[in-house]
């Protein structure tokens, strides 16, 4: 048995595929012919652009608009000039062979998105290794593809790239296994995206298993068992009834309100991060919208997104859910997420920096612009907005009184917007936690952003491998501030949420409901165990 | 009249001194006698040798051993293959002046200093600053040596380096007025030491002054008067006078025990970084020492100190001190603090990184070395030990178990130490202050260090100029936290201090006897002014 990290929960019983691995061979050796060299790189990189049509298409087909996508930007990639551009100076300046080039360009990209704490940005250095990873096997004349005949084929590879996923026949795959990889690498996104079992991590998967062995794969417990006996499979097959048995028990709560033993009505609600995303929660049948991050209508661009732009996005959202709760957290740009047509310090410490509301307190201009788009999609349904990053009680004030210029500015337009929108904080800074029963006089809601919370309280960064130990969320600090945070809200008959990780955390959820949380938000593939689990809660 | 940042406490009534002051051009030109240029170098750098070897006698009968010794690091710049060796490959790979290329290595070396936080790093900016201003002048033939004839005179400069003010005659400079720096630049410092009023940062004050202008200058307030009226002499001749007669009642209360009007005995201690420090706390009658700083026992050398090192200069600290308390802070590098003969890992945000109790409970055969040099030194006098940067329980007990591992040691090898030691912790990030009522259970003590405090509990750091506005130590969360933590101590009977910037702010002493602190450390230049401001508290 070979024990790895559980990435995605199930069981699969199926047999061994392995994807073929060649290791890439870098080498330092120079080209005299510069011309030449440049045109090796141009073949590659048309056979690869090649690929990615079809993968697109099949994409198109087998996933949906949303994933298929992701190969848009892969191959804008190869149009972008900076990119190949960069490739080809590095083979101009330095006489090294393209290969080499491709990886010293792409590896400094890669790392500045891997450092970075959010999923989505981790989700680009997936993209960028996987575009890299496919020029690169272009340049080299290696071919990775996968190839599947078989129903109830586990795939094991060293890692899986976006585009590894994509061309997977989804009728036949039954699990992955991955040498590398944490929770939030992309296979382990994707395993869960196809709610199929999953173990990362697993060190050497690859060599011990050989190619159509039989295996039990348990995306619980995170473990791999190779050739097992009769009775195991048994036990497995059992196992994984009562699991798709349990799952579709699940799904019979999608619509039922979520209300502890002793009547205290809770809200389980969901997180996203693109408009498209509120389908998911609709699906998973969550209480409303807990956290919409707008960074994503920011990034991944050239130029500011206009009002109307914003508007839209807004509207989608609000519109899809009804008269459900959407709350709508204001830019929080800054810290690990930059943007490339805003100038940002230089900062030795960027967590403890120019971000979020301290951002939009500074630049008012682009503030504004999305504050008269909340207020103008606020007509279509039930929107709360709330500021990211508040640390004293004037920074509440000050944008409070930036939404009353908005608001004046459309009244003489003509434009309409909602007087009931909510306007609320999150805490997620400890002053702001400390001083919960002062701030909860002025506010509408807290929303607990316990990623920050935790790191600030503790002063750990959780991305610093060397104190990533120290990230805890049942802390006991960690715990009275949320109690303080709570407490605080209710003495002023005001409710609170909470849209950081720990909302979805079933070993948290218990102790939440205890302390009198009001509102848990939490990745879309969450609700239903959460919404079980307040059920059985005095 | 003219307004900066009011630097040195005092008045002063005197003619102005305008140093000269020339504009160094630094060309591009490129140079093609490599050699030339070299030996161009060298006698440059042999003029400066000679100029500080001046220098540095002048200062050793002048300004004392330990002000003497600045220029011994100055010396020994000129003898680090690193430094001029840079300079010599950057003219040899570049083909660029001397000149030129001693801009580029030294201004390297000064951003990498100034960007630090702490005071003692910064000042190390000011000496590079100041070698390499003392070479490129030399380099360039020009003579910016300060000459005063008159008592009573005020120097008026764009900046003051190190050995402008080394230089400077005591018996005749009265005051200082430069265009740049803050409170903390190497000019402000230099004053507070002189204990001679300054004002910095006046932007321009060497143009709008003539040399010979008779001027006033204000300490306090931060202001500048030119050509005064007679009245306004008289009125600042008067305001002088008073000034003086403080000054002497507040040493009058150097041996004088501070207690409030109701009785509550206070200690107010001093802040040392360095073993010689002490004797400033000695005569401005501090009541111990808060707050040891042991880092400057590891900078500025190439190997880590040995055990008997250490010990020697703990003896040396607690022998002084006699049987008042002497607290010795153990090893808190990281951050912004760096080794050169310690690996450190690269992080995104080292202020929430691996740093402090966090590298020693990894590093423990480091740890232990200091531990066994405080054990062995705790016989000479009355040591209190603390560890920064906790922010569990475990952390204490942890070191504790390292505690009493170099115990055990010690009395193998027959070595004797004190059992009286009390061992605490400083509170200085968020989850310590909310956890303080449970800690104090197991420590002897706390100390507050509000400077970390602040930062974490507001998620500021004060180094970022976009956001250092945050910082605010009446924020009511950072004043809540601190109440917090001295209640926590009391309510087990143990004592709370403070050893922040906060702990030696005049504004801010009233509101923290009012909520019972035991014991304020803060620079010897501040004890008495606090002493005679407790003495007034109820």
């Amino acid at each position: 048995m070979k024990t790895g990290i559980a990435a995605s929960k199930g069981y699969a019983i199926g047999k061994a595929y392995i994807k073929k691995h060649v290791e890439l061979k870098i080498s330092d050796s120079r080209v005299s012919d510069i011309p030449l060299e440049k045109e090796i790189l141009k073949r590659a990189a048309d056979k690869s652009k090649h690929q990615l049509h079809k993968i697109r298409d099949k994409a198109l087909i087998d996933l949906g608009e949303e994933k298929a996508q992701v190969f848009d930007a892969h191959l804008m990639l190869f149009d972008d000039p900076e990119f190949i551009g960069a490739i080809e100076s590095e083979i101009e300046n330095n006489s090294i062979n393209s290969l080499k080039a491709t990886h010293v360009v792409t590896s400094g990209y890669v790392a500045i998105f891997e450092s970075m704490e959010d999923e989505y940005m981790r989700e680009r250095a997936a993209d960028i290794k996987d575009v890299a990873k496919r020029l690169m096997n272009n340049l080299a004349g290696i071919d990775e593809s996968i190839e599947i005949d078989e129903p109830d084929t586990i795939v094991i590879a060293h890692d899986l790239t976006p585009s590894d996923t994509a061309q997977l026949d989804r009728t036949k795959v039954t699990a992955f296994l991955t040498n590398i990889g944490g929770k939030t690498s992309h296979s382990a996104i994707m395993a869960r995206t196809l709610e199929i079992p999953a173990v990362v991590g697993l060190g050497d998967i690859t060599e011990v298993v050989r190619q159509g062995d039989m295996l039990i794969v348990d995306g619980i417990e995170g473990t791999v068992i190779i050739d097992p006996d009769e009775d195991t499979i048994e036990k497995y097959k059992a196992l994984k009834l009562v699991f798709e048995k349990e799952k579709e028990e699940l799904m019979k709560l999608r619509d039922t309100k979520t209300v502890t033993k002793s009547g205290k009505r809770v809200e389980v609600a969901g997180n996203i991060g693109k408009p498209e995303d509120v389908l998911k929660v609709i699906e998973n049948g969550g209480d409303g919208i807990g956290l919409f991050r707008t960074e994503f209508l920011y990034m991944d661009r050239e130029e500011m997104p206009t009002e109307d732009e914003q508007y839209e996005s807004y509207k989608y959202v609000l519109e899809k859910m009804g008269d459900k709760p959407v709350v709508i957290r204001t830019l929080d740009i800054g810290g690990d997420k930059k943007l490339p047509y805003l100038v940002m310090p230089e900062e030795m410490n960027p967590f403890l920096g120019y971000r979020a509301i301290r951002l939009c307190l500074d630049r008012t201009d682009i503030f504004k612009i999305q504050l008269r788009a909340l207020l103008r999609a606020s007509v279509y349904g039930n929107l709360k907005v709330m500021f990211p990053m508040i640390s004293s009680l004037n920074e509440f004030l000050d944008s409070k009184k930036l939404v009353d210029e908005c608001k004046a500015e459309l009244k003489a337009e003509g434009k309409e917007f909602s007087e009931k929108v909510e306007w609320g904080i999150m805490i997620e800074i400890p002053a702001a936690a400390v001083m919960a029963d002062e701030l909860a006089k002025y506010v509408d809601f807290f929303s607990i952003g316990t990623n920050d919370l935790i790191q600030y309280t503790l002063a750990a960064d959780r991305m610093s491998e060397k104190v990533s130990y120290l990230y805890d969320p049942m802390h006991p600090a960690v715990l009275r501030l949320i109690k303080m945070t709570i407490d605080g809200a209710h003495s002023q008959g005001k409710w609170c949420g909470m849209c950081g990780e720990m909302a979805g955390d079933e070993t948290a959820i218990s102790t939440l409901v205890k302390y009198g949380l009001d509102e848990f938000s939490m990745s879309a593939s969450s609700i239903l165990r959460a919404k079980q689990l307040i059920l059985n809660e005095e």
